[in-house]
């Protein structure tokens, strides 16, 4: 058991889109990502997927409307609803989700990531 | 879907040790909470535990040490481990566990709550 330091680990890595695990409770997943760019369209059909920002603005395109998160606020987007995250400058943020989930969902991309490292 | 601001849901309540809901995901819930005080010894027998300092100190006592967490760190306590939260000046904070957790665990307290509000 030990004391996490969110702006220690946000030090530790620099890539963009390649999310990490600080922590894991009840199989979930806590996860920590810098996103700069656009992101691909995807869904994941079994999985709740929480984003709270911890520094910039993210866009969430869904298929029928855009939102804007700010520093300090959360969105969680309920399982099957597709969405594209888009940062135009860079964003830092948390993520919960089981640990099993692909952050490009059921979609298959370059991007896609088997086992996310722990820092 | 909503987007979720945090300053905005702690300027809702005012009172301590009584969480609110802000979010469920995968048979988590996200709760705030303003914690100021001693709270009870207790654990979870099934579930782990999240907190994540948003503002102030918190002091968590186990039975052998005490963990001492500043704003932007977060804990997360194994199913089963006593705690005892201390919040010498008044801290808020966010937690995430199953939407099933009592927040005195096993115990039953004058604090306990049977349901705890959403916000």
């Amino acid at each position: 058991m030990q004391v996490i330091n969110l702006n220690e680990k946000l030090g530790l890595f620099n890539e963009h889109w390649s999310p990490k695990v600080i922590g894991e409770l009840n199989g979930q997943a806590v996860k920590l990502a810098k996103v700069k760019g656009e992101f691909i369209w995807h869904d994941h059909a079994h999985e709740d997927e929480l984003f709270y920002i911890l520094k910039g603005t993210l866009k969430i395109e869904f298929r029928d409307r855009t939102l804007v998160l700010q520093e300090g606020e959360m969105l969680i987007i309920p399982q099957g609803v597709e969405h594209r995250p888009i940062a135009e400058d860079e964003v830092w943020l948390m993520l919960f989700e089981p640990i099993s989930t692909k952050h490009t969902g059921e979609v298959r991309h370059e991007l896609t990531v088997d086992e996310f490292e722990k820092i």
